[in-house]
């Protein structure tokens, strides 16, 4: 394979000094896990180290209007170009390689082609996603969702974080939207992407090629009781919401087990959240995943049917609102396939959702997933070897000599 | 009875334009709840008001260094003095009544004696506890905890809030901690509480005196798990640890039932909190309680047991502090009686803290309460009429009558 780890040359140690540039930027120092969001100031002393980078490439920075950043080698207007790149933000005490992993691996790429002299006759861009863990506003692929038309830039403006703080606010005004204008310049999109489980691992490679991303969603759900003294309150007269929701905790659990798919509820928020007051409302968030959309509609509306249940039996109410929704993705075939025969490696489906999921409805696109050993991701222990990173720099610089020149 | 609601005269009117005096303070315009925390801007307006209130009645305040005021009608120093008060600082979103009531019945209780012409014999004390529900810090009754010496000041001095302000920084250094100088001039104490459940509505009184208070206390039960990715972890390599905590709810909720008390878990923090991981640590706090000790004893264990069994299967870890415990409080039988008996009125026991528990290890003491229609509180819900109100304020002054003077 052309994608062993990278342990001979210069490579892997070019790669860790680049990666020890980032490390400190918006570390928790207590726990080792990043808490990069989107336009707050870790994040933008990330933009202000990718202009910096590009700068030293004499790659001119454009920005979309909807905080993404793209720096071009060639001119873009002359159109089918091919973009590569990932983003910077992070969810909340997230790991160091989820985004940022893809950002220095294209300038790491580009590096490589110029050191093999390779020039190439479409234009290169790469490009920083903006907010697309959703963990400031909400919304995954915020950023990809905008400049595609997926997402209104009037309602994105109106979407609060966690301390009611406007995206608009933050953004410093109304993102401009959809820009076909832009798009319609990209031939097509490969992004490389640390791997969000052990699938490498048990198949003993470095990179992959990835088929398609689960169909995945979140819902928010809010139950509501009635706040009460927690020492007074005589048990028959409540209406807990907490025990819905703990209801709902194990079922979603129970019913991804029998489906053969992914449930979680990562994410709580509590009113009035005190110790000894019942509380007036639990929400909680669902996240799920099935490598079908029949499979992942069946999951959640079983795990809604045992929800209302419980609320019936608890004298609780509940609300259920879709958040995101996104279809199936199956990338570009001609071009995974192209990018497998290429680099003669594994191909991986993934349950994890990616800007290259939002422009592959429009753009050919494929994605690289560079191996990652605990197979852990969205924490601290997620990590990959600076020779599989240096393995995956090698594979992007070979799939884009490919794109740009053949 | 003596305590019918009060709908005559001018005392209705006269509590609702003091009431409305305080209502603004610390109220969240949202929600109607209230946010009056110990040390922070509005229990420090509370306060200021309570200086005001005891300035117009010429009663010189004192503080006793662990943030508690106490207005005096006579001297002190001579000794035998009955107290009567209660405290200003709420649980997140509380109601109005639980707490000021008793301070502001106190007051109007002072204007009734004056009215009748009684001139006390003993001195009269008006008391303003800190921090009784322990919203800010974790402790309930940490004011007269500290005055009794049930609490050492550095540890007090140590405790930190939610954004992780320290106790000793909120409060402008190390409490002062036992006073027995101070607390050997009490002969009584009488405090005036909101009912915080229905009982009163049922037996059709305005006015009831305690019996007892429940034993209870609060446990942490830190849930530890592996933090990972909600989309690409399998759920057979899962350790999540809001598994073992909606379990435990469950339990709780179950165990309380089957021992006939009570258990609550109103209180949640997670980490990372994000709608795409699977969390690393998920803390509740379990509140309990039981008429008998050996009740909550096993209510607890019984929790424990089931929490401990569900973290086996879901590969989680837990730890369980017990942060505070308090013992059955049995109010004094020749002071309850005395009081019954001179009001005619219901006798009840109470699930709830109060200082007057932390008191009655060491002064003669007992407990009024007012009814409340809802029967809810520590919630917006809250409530009482002015009538009875009015009727609460009737019943303290004949007490303090009876204490100060027979």
């Amino acid at each position: 394979m052309l994608t062993d780890s990278v342990v001979e040359g210069p490579l892997p140690h070019t790669f860790r000094k680049v990666w020890d540039e980032l490390a400190p930027i918006g570390r928790d120092g207590r726990t080792g896990g990043y808490l990069r969001y989107a336009f707050t100031e870790p994040e933008q002393q990330l933009r202000d180290w990718f202009r910096g980078q590009a700068a030293d490439r004499g790659m001119p920075v454009e920005s979309d209007g909807n905080g993404n950043l793209f720096a071009w080698w060639g001119d873009p207007a002359a159109g089918d170009a091919v973009l590569t790149g990932s983003h910077f933000d992070s969810v909340p005490q997230g790991g160091a390689y989820d985004g940022p992993l893809g950002i220095v691996s294209a300038f790491l790429a580009v590096d490589e082609l110029r050191r093999q002299g390779v020039t190439p006759s479409r234009p290169l861009g790469v490009v920083a996603f903006a907010e697309e863990e959703g963990g400031r506003f909400g919304v995954p692929c915020l950023g990809s969702r905008l400049l595609t038309g997926a997402l209104d830039p009037a309602r994105a403006a109106a979407l609060t974080d966690r301390d009611g703080v406007r995206l608009a606010d933050a953004f410093g005004g109304v993102p401009a939207g959809a820009r076909p204008d832009l798009v319609a310049r990209f031939g097509a999109f490969v992004e490389l992407h640390v791997e969000q489980g052990r699938a490498l691992v048990e198949q003993d490679s470095a990179v992959a090629v990835a088929s398609v991303i689960w169909p995945h969603g979140r819902w928010r759900l809010d139950f509501t009781g009635e706040g009460n003294h927690a020492g007074t309150t005589r048990m028959a007269d409540r209406r807990d919401p907490m025990l819905t929701f703990a209801h709902t905790v194990l079922a979603a659990n129970r019913q991804a087990r029998r489906h053969g798919a992914h449930a979680t509820v990562g994410r709580v928020r509590v009113e009035p959240n005190a110790t000894n007051a019942i509380p007036s409302q639990v929400t909680g968030w669902l996240d799920a995943r099935a490598a079908e959309p029949e499979t992942l509609d069946r999951l959640v509306a079983a795990v809604h049917a045992e929800a209302v249940e419980r609320a019936q039996a608890d004298g609780t109410g509940l609300t259920v609102t879709e958040e995101s929704a996104t279809p199936l993705v199956g990338f570009d075939a001609g071009l995974t396939g192209r990018l497998r025969d290429l680099l003669d490696v594994p191909v991986l489906p993934t349950g994890a959702g990616h800007d290259a999921g939002v422009l592959a409805g429009l753009v050919p696109t494929a994605m690289l997933f560079v191996r990652n050993p605990t197979g852990v991701s969205h924490s601290p222990a997620e990590s990959a070897s600076d020779a599989d990173c240096a393995a995956g720099v090698v594979a992007l610089a070979r799939v884009l000599e490919e794109l740009t020149c053949r």
